[in-house]
């Protein structure tokens, strides 16, 4: 059973935007035991969606289309879909009202003839209601397999992948079972990590495999395995673990399930009934939005000073302007100050703080572009640790972010 | 002349990366004219990428390989390119020692079989030097076609293309000019827009193509053109750029060429030397985050408070607590308190302040889930917006963001 992802919009193939929905697509598959066999990314162009889905069809079993679905002339997924299948256009009666709706309640401009299309689908589709959107999904079945046309709208999508999509797959196949248990590492490279534990690879049973993914600071060690017999395969990768583990045991963190470093610290956060307070400069509130963007970050999640410019450090952390003339803004005394600051300020049981040079051009300290301070602090100490972590700006940011990560959660996690 | 990309990695197809090279690839090549026909990503299979490989010759005239060149066992490109081409590696000397150099200068671990294994190349393969890396790019040409094979780690695989692989292309082939010209636009919808400027989209010439590329609260109107005299085409763009914004100009933002709103707002706010601060709650360090990943952010932007808690508000903000119990956390009061706190805390010219209930579920307030309120703080005046965007977590998220950046623009666009 192979099954295929076909995105469709020359504004990925230009480089306009990223494409993130199919990382979503093959994860959320995955873990129903679908694993996506390519991903094909084409332009909005009649023949090359006809050549796309005929060399789908003769590969896969189910064949998922994101994109082009849009009320404008630019889109033409529907059109083309009809032209493939040989079918027509009719309109959906239960599509037309919730348009209707979507308009009367959150657009609040009259709706236009060509809103009113959007609820016109082929004849034999059935509908996958969209709750945020105007364009429906689409399931077509032909010789056994299964065509899903899919809005490209991000979160439009999403709901309705975990919503229709994979219930009515499941319903419908069987899939084996597949797992995936990623070992998070810090601090060795992943050649140094391969020389160490090549005895455990060439051991691995068939069914499972491991992949290296390193990347800034941090290589991830991917287990993968396959099979029929659900209890099986979790009991085979059960023993690949605990063989592995002690051999990675000075560099391992955690597992990542599906999980980002910011939702493991928070799960456990907010397990403790703990609390978190930021003070963020060069990483300008990335680490903030980092735990922002995931639901429940309330409940463990006060709230956070971006103490960009050097004046705000003294007037709004509170830092001290003969410290900050002394050992400059980039500094031990500074991070530290400002990491006790904001844990004070929010009254929380931890707090972290970065201060640093990203780049491109020094700031308002001599410190060399890339070097980054970052502090923890608790009620009872604060410590912080510097780095160098490049000269480019974007790679300084987010390494400084992931190191934050990194040692908050050592923090947490100490008994 | 068509170009084909290829990404080669079991991490992107199961979703555990998002594949942004081929998004970098995109647009770098559309830049010196080069359209990519396909992207194609697929498993770290011999057979596939054989596959792959074949149908990207019947299709393509350049393949763009990326991935899959790393010293451990489960990246096989390189053996594979050997089979699909029949060749053999070989030792590349100038390639072993810079492996060498790099593990000297940067690793400082001794390097081991498997690193020197990286100096491994097909015999027929010109070697692109990785500046940043251990593994080389790789031309192989063959029948007039052309296969570059580059490292998957974004940074070492951008520095290649632009220094190695951009410049052999365009010594090697002639391509016809293209050019993009897009229009931020903000407050109306994409089929609004699209009936307001039908006349204009039908009378287009065949070689511009226009593009409506919608988000959460804007859209971008992309007008794409391609032919074999620069001049020609650019005089084409300019005709239909100045037919189309005095139908746009209510809603025309700015040109996006490689710019954000946020980069926007930052040039203007420079250029006239004032300043900025932010108060967000909902956002969470969104609208912080969108102007400090651009250089030069410490020009304009002093900080920005994320007052997450509500007794935060009322400790860092110095919002009154009694404000917050008559009127709600989630209110005009406590959004216009946030946004003038916050101006005075950071002595700026302009604040911005959200605060609602981005959900899931209902918080420390009864608004309902996708409530904002938006102010704009100056030294003389300060106003708000409510909104309600949606019932989705992340969409109130970026909804919320894009709408403060546009209430921001339009704020300092007054004369």
């Amino acid at each position: 059973m192979q099954t295929e992802i076909i995105t469709i919009g020359d504004e990925i193939l230009i480089g306009q935007i990223v494409d993130t929905n199919s990382a979503f697509l093959g994860k959320e598959l995955n873990k129903v035991g679908i694993s996506i066999y390519q991903i094909t990314s084409i332009q909005d162009e009649k023949s090359h969606i006809l050549k796309a889905l005929k060399e789908a069809e003769e590969n896969a079993d189910i064949i998922i289309i994101t994109g082009g679905l849009g009320p404008t002339k630019d889109d033409i997924t529907k059109h083309t879909l009809c032209e493939y299948f040989n079918d027509t256009l009719v309109e959906d009666k239960a599509v037309l009202k919730h348009v209707e709706f979507l308009f009367s309640n959150y657009i609040k401009t009259p709706i236009s003839e060509i809103n009113k299309q959007q609820a016109l689908v082929p004849s034999r589709a059935k509908v996958l209601k969209n709750e945020f959107g105007t364009a429906p999904g689409m399931w077509i079945e032909k010789n056994g397999k299964v065509f899903v046309s899919l809005p490209g709208v991000p979160y439009e999508m999403k709901t309705l992948v975990s919503n229709a999509v994979i219930p009515k797959l499941l319903e419908q196949f069987k899939f084996p079972y597949i797992m995936h248990k990623t070992l998070l590492t810090y601090g060795l490279g992943e050649s140094a990590i391969a020389s160490r534990i090549e005895a455990f690879e060439d051991a691995l049973p068939s069914f499972i495999k491991l992949a290296y993914l390193p990347s800034l600071g941090r290589v991830r060690l991917r287990l993968s395995a396959k099979g029929i017999d659900k209890v099986k395969v979790e009991a085979a990768m059960k023993i690949q673990v605990n063989l592995l583990l002690p051999q990675v045991k000075d560099i391992f963190v955690g597992f990542e399930e599906d999980n980002t470093i910011e939702v493991l610290i928070g799960a456990r956060l907010t397990e403790m009934g703990k609390t978190l307070a930021i003070a963020e400069s060069c990483t300008g509130g990335r680490i903030a939005q980092g735990f922002t963007a995931n639901a429940g970050a309330s409940k463990y999640f006060k709230g956070s000073i971006v103490s960009y410019a050097t004046a705000s450090k003294v007037d709004v952390l509170g830092v001290s302007e003969d410290v900050i003339n002394k050992d400059s803004v980039v500094s031990k005394t500074v991070a530290e100050a400002m990491a006790k600051n904001v844990l004070t300020l929010f009254n929380t049981d931890y707090a972290i703080s970065t201060t640093g040079n990203a780049g491109p051009a020094k700031g308002d300290s001599d410190a060399e572009v890339g070097t980054v301070w970052i502090a923890i602090a608790t009620k009872t100490q604060v410590y912080s640790e510097i780095f160098n972590f490049s000269n480019q700006r974007e790679k300084v940011i987010m390494k400084a972010t992931n190191k934050a990560f990194e040692m908050l959660l050592k923090e947490i996690s100490k008994k």
